[in-house]
């Protein structure tokens, strides 16, 4: 029986009310499939701190470690900006303990009627299509720190395992997508130490275990500036470390320049193909265990409002569907719901993409649209 | 009496074609306002490892101490690819020498006539102009390394002194062009400890030395996006670490799209105001000590062919007349070629622009231009 147990944490501001919306498009899921998701509700963010001094206590962190997936809406906000610890400490506590290491974000466009929202020319951007892969429970962010009144340091360090985990994620990915796509591993050979134990170690794992895949290795910083120069050049895999990973995914994500539409998944092991069984991470849904997030964070000037747009939620749900739970076809439903009406898609926009629709109405379509579609 | 000594270190592949040129611009500066500068050539980057084994001698970098500028190419090309040193750590040691801490590199046009060649749209992109300033002697590539066969790290460590230096840089150039522009830094206080004592120093050090300058604080990855969707919102000056400062600076190069138009210079303390001495890092010219090199890299596709673009490098000899020889208006003539002429600007453009010339044309028509404005 399809579905699984998913553990949601709306966290602050729009994050709720976009959670909200997301989650009906999973009943509509439930009622056209037979799918059952058992869902436990918990705090996050600057509401646990509010509720429970701490971003996110060991109850929580505890039921991570056993549910198949979590389905995060977006923590933090200005009243919790002096707040020790911060409440995006609980999102990292909560990554490490599941060792969600692949942090994935597709760079594409929604709806082909948002490429002329793109703040690159559409000559330059259409067609942008790449996989950012960045490393998530390691490197500088996780390292034991010192900090001083005078003198602060964050350890940059990886060891092989760290590594080859998240390379292979990229490895799979590509296999499983195009191996004529090449894999670009971000880097700073040329200076760091780190960078260059990362390097080898890809090599190491592609040859080995992905002789087909192409990898190439393509400077951090150079890349920085030819995403915004030649976007469509890096159609295919990146993967890159977790500092990196994080500016340089910010930066894909303003490419495309619609940041209600932005999802992101974290795996705690390669994604499987239709079919198959996961290497690493298992759950007991027969996918990937996962943490599914919009890129969007939990934008306070619009929250109350019923503003927010949903679709980057929904389309986190549409990750966790194909991630944890192999559910490829509806995946693919809430995937392409933009893009599905025969007449250029959904035609409902919120305020953020030029429409008048608050954000229940947008769901709404939504809704109406996946149903139709799972027909 | 105007001038003084510069070390030139041409490097590889076009580093020597464009440099050659851009020193005939300063012949032109030289005949026209009667100022000497003692030209000495040396050795950086791979054309040294061939000659020497080392990216960089020791006597070089002892020249390097007491000269008033360095005028740099470019260094590297695939056939030092693996050589130990790389031909870039050349460049590290001679920043770690001479302490030039301060990396300054502008984010406008050269020419209102290239806001359209930008991969951004026109409207979103023009009128953009802040200064990137990007620590450079400290952080991630500085630390002490380890590197083994399973585990490589890099301490990304910053301590009080270092960092107040730089911001100073910061607040002293707000302050030189307009007070009322704030000063973004940028950073991930809310993950690394040293990001928490950047951003606690950089505020003491604005309150007290800098109190009519806003200090405006800007999480490293979002901004990696908002300089895409909103890059005029940065107007001013921006400073962050080393690491963020190297990716965020080649963004920031890839906005306007056109490499062969960045210039930047490292220098050892802030830029002293016309007329002012500086008050740190001061040379034997009244300038500051500093390197200045164009952004480009080597370009070894087409190096030898005459085809590369000097504009880069002659706006960095704009960049050292500035900041280390105190020549502010022979500074601003050469800034200002390529918009100068009284009909939309020089027409001359090589290949990278989309016109006809090579590189001795383009730097002709510059030459003759510079001539005309010093007259
Ligand atoms: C909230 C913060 C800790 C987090 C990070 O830096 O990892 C965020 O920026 C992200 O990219 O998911
Ligand atoms: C060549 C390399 C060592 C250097 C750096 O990373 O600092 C370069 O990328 C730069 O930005 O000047």
């Amino acid at each position: 029986s399809k579905g699984g147990k998913i553990l949601i944490l709306p966290g602050d501001h729009v994050g709720p009310e976009v959670v909200t919306e997301a989650l009906k498009v999973l009943d509509i899921i439930e009622k056209h499939t037979g799918a059952r998701f058992e869902r436990d509700f918990d705090l996050c963010g600057g509401c646990s701190l509010d509720k429970h001094k701490d971003s996110v206590t060991e109850a929580v962190l505890k039921k991570c470690e056993d549910i198949d997936a979590v389905f995060f809406g977006s923590a933090g906000g200005p009243e919790w900006g002096t707040s020790q610890p911060n409440p995006e400490s609980g999102l990292l506590r909560i990554r490490a303990r599941m060792q969600i290491f692949a942090n994935m974000r597709p760079c594409k466009f929604a709806s082909k009627s948002m490429v002329s929202r793109s703040p690159i020319k559409e000559e330059i951007i259409r067609g942008v299509d790449f996989m950012l892969i960045r490393e998530n429970c390691g490197g500088a962010y996780y390292g034991k720190k010192i900090e001083e009144e005078d003198y602060g340091c964050d350890p940059w360090e990886y060891r092989r395992s760290e590594i080859e985990r998240v390379v292979r994620v990229a490895g799979a990915l590509a296999m499983q997508h195009d191996p004529h796509l090449p894999v670009w591993s971000a880097d700073k050979a040329n200076v760091l130490a780190s960078s260059r134990v990362w390097r080898r170690i890809t090599h190491e794992v592609f040859e080995k275990e992905f002789p087909k895949v192409t990898l190439k290795d393509q400077l951090a910083d150079s890349l920085a500036m030819l995403l915004i120069t030649k976007p469509t050049a890096f159609n295919g895999v990146i993967v890159t470390d977790n500092t990196f990973g994080d500016i340089l995914s910010d930066e894909a994500g303003g490419l495309t320049g619609s940041l209600g539409l932005l999802p992101s998944a974290s795996l705690a092991g390669p994604p499987a193909s239709p079919g198959q069984k996961p290497t690493l991470g298992a759950n007991n849904a027969g996918g990937v265990r996962g943490l599914y997030e919009p890129v969007h964070g939990s934008a306070p000037d619009i929250s109350g409002k019923g503003l927010a747009n949903p679709v980057a939620q929904v389309l986190s749900l549409a990750m966790m569907l194909r991630y944890s739970f192999n559910m490829h076809d509806e995946a693919e439903a809430v995937a392409n719901v933009l893009d599905s009406k025969a007449e250029g898609g959904l035609e409902v926009r919120t305020g953020d993409l030029g429409g008048q629709a608050d954000t229940r109405e947008m769901s709404e379509a939504i809704q109406g649209e996946v149903g139709r579609l799972l027909m």
